[in-house]
């Protein structure tokens, strides 16, 4: 296809974005990256092949680009790189297509939608899955909904950056509904997998060896097998941070609000997230809701010792 | 080993027992099947090679016994088959092995333990894992805690039953407190299934289609997986009833309590089936705590139509 040469800018080199820029740039497509933090630019450069960017050459880059992916956090900054002041939309050029990767829910989605299709501009609703590693191997699961011309110049760096495209509609509002329900569960299982494992503790077991065994049984998870082995090592660096489920179980509590639908187990899940927040845990790793429940328990857990009032070694 | 031709006895033969007791056989045990329930028996006969016994033959089968792999639902029932009125326990010969595969507390299996020895019995503590579909192919995990010698002992029946066997321990508990870990963590992501699947039916998402897309995204468990399934294709018949998790929350929400834990998210798992059993829905299966979340938001499910107060088709 024609796309594999179209340019592709990346507004976001985070772990995942830096990863999906990774990923675009072994696909052979010219890949601009952008980011506020001068250090996140300088390590796209290291790694050899990217071009990061500010104003004016960002200007330049968006005039070319084909598609522009946002591996950015929220709505709120998503709103603000596409129409805040020093926004992207007015550089792009008419077709180009706005790849939009942050978890929020649906509404957003519709609305940049139609706002971009005002300026003859087009946008898909990908909500990506999979962690930094998969964004690094370009086998993300990307949860995706757009016009069929969105899907058709985005295809290169979909292709590029993902291992299963789902295609969940012609319009922006069904990739982000899917996203959230997959946040609803994923932010379930971590909670849980902390609140098992502790509650194992207190029983006398040790935590890898609950790990090992729970993995082969019907009380496993995704989660459990990916965030397990983190609370038996006590690894609490963030490679995905305790406000990332305060945001997106948020996002979830919020819908089912408006919806009057109860999700009980997603509340509970936030309230923990919550307290690991207020505990000053916001930016360890999502596990540290472990420490929360050994507190409250008085439990010792892998690198934290019982009654540890400041978070851990 | 010599304990290849040894005899079984195996107490309960519901849809587990049937299977466990089918993979004995296949195994080349002669086994021996006993269950209150004729239609049980005369299935287990039906099904070819064993035989089930009603007393005074069940005496005899239990005094030619290796061992008696006991697969009753809980404390009570197990506590009455070993030593209520018409208990097997006098009725077994020194050194022979009963293998407990009921969930219940560790305290229990302590217990039971304790009092089989100083009838020269042995007892191990071995809770199941994998449905009644890995009972029947001999390939179950079994959360297994003992003395060496009710080890060895059981070593034949185990390896007929088993795809794994955990060995947690040199005496009966870690067994037990493994297995309520598990059920811990097996409960709170059913509910969440439920949950997940009835949310994302608000957001407007189909639920064959999150099944699909969420198994292969970080949001994924084995519940998800086993028992989203059956709330697409509105299958709530008793693989797995409401009423098991009623009981197995409740012992995880009691011995949290003993041990002043926290476990909200098993706690809001457990309220969520007991609304079912309190919305007559104990006898289906685990998956009809749907119905619950879908009556209160007013949504159909496939099967179940909006407000639907009768449970169901």
């Amino acid at each position: 296809m024609s796309a594999a040469a179209d340019p592709v800018v990346i507004i976001g080199l985070g772990a995942m974005g830096l990863g999906m820029a990774r990923s675009l740039l072994r696909a052979g497509l010219p890949v601009t990256g952008i980011d506020r933090d001068a250090a996140a630019m300088a390590a796209f450069e290291a790694d050899g092949g990217g071009v990061a960017v500010d104003r004016p050459a960002r200007d330049a880059a968006l005039r070319q680009a084909a598609a522009v992916v946002l591996v950015v956090v929220n709505a709120a900054q998503t709103e603000a790189v596409l129409f805040g002041e020093d926004g992207i939309a007015p550089h792009l050029r008419p077709g180009a297509v706005v790849i939009s990767c942050a978890t929020f829910a649906p509404e957003h989605a519709v609305d940049f939608e139609a706002r971009l299709a005002r300026q003859g501009l087009l946008y898909l609703d990908a909500p990506i899955s999979g962690g930094a590693a998969k964004a690094a191997e370009g086998r993300l699961s990307i949860m995706a909904s757009g016009r069929p011309e969105a899907f058709a110049a985005a295809r290169g760096a979909l292709d590029a950056m993902a291992e299963t495209v789902f295609e969940l509609g012609d319009a922006a509002g069904p990739g982000s509904a899917m996203k959230i329900v997959n946040q609803l569960l994923a932010g379930v299982h971590i909670a849980a997998t902390a609140e098992a494992l502790t509650f194992g503790v207190g029983q006398g077991i040790e935590v890898g060896r609950m790990v090992d065994v729970i993995s082969r049984c019907a009380g496993t998870s995704w989660m459990f097998e990916n965030r397990g082995p983190f609370i038996a090592a006590g690894d609490y660096r963030p490679h995905s941070a305790v406000e990332i489920f305060v945001k997106d179980l948020g996002i979830v509590a919020e819908a089912a609000e408006k919806g009057t639908l109860s999700v009980p187990l997603a509340k509970a899940a936030l309230a923990r997230f919550h307290a690991a927040r207020e505990a000053g845990l916001g930016r360890e790793g999502d596990v540290a809701v472990a420490k929360v429940y050994a507190r409250e328990g008085n439990l010792a857990l892998p690198g934290v010792p019982a009654n540890d009032d400041k978070g851990g070694d």
